[in-house]
């Protein structure tokens, strides 16, 4: 594996619903399940996954624009909970 | 930490789309990413994560009625690829 500033780097965001945020397609979700006779139904929550790959960057580099991204576009700070993590690329 | 069959388990279900299938959400973000300067603009891809907290059952059959649920409900075969796994409570 190469190891260089100037390789692809996969960032990985992640975001959730803050706790106490109303998760009306969780909920949707478990009520369906329990109409399809899935027994125990489980408690169900989601979250949305962006996987940002950055060409010739730094994972360093990458993470700080994927926060970028985050701040800029992708998430609510009122409401979502985000996490930005690095990922080795698929 | 207690390896009963009786304790929750939580699986985490990820919905992606399969390759050749349009993101039109990834292809937005690509675009207002570049909009708002971002640079070098990242390639974009999006997942829908479930989590789904099963009370008083094994990995095992958690595993099984996480599947159950996929099918069922929340993947659609001809453009989704799917994860199942079993993952510690948060």
């Amino acid at each position: 594996m190469v190891r260089s500033a100037a390789r692809t780097t996969d960032v990985e965001v992640r975001i959730e619903l803050k706790p106490g945020v109303i998760d009306a397609e969780a909920e949707s979700v478990e009520k369906s399940l329990g109409l399809l006779g899935i027994a125990p139904v489980p408690r169900v929550s989601t979250a949305r996954i962006f996987v940002l790959r950055f060409p010739g960057v730094s994972r360093r580099e990458a993470r700080r624009l994927a926060e970028e991204a985050v701040e800029r576009l992708l998430a609510n700070p009122v409401i979502h909970r985000v996490t930005v993590h690095p990922i080795e690329p698929a």
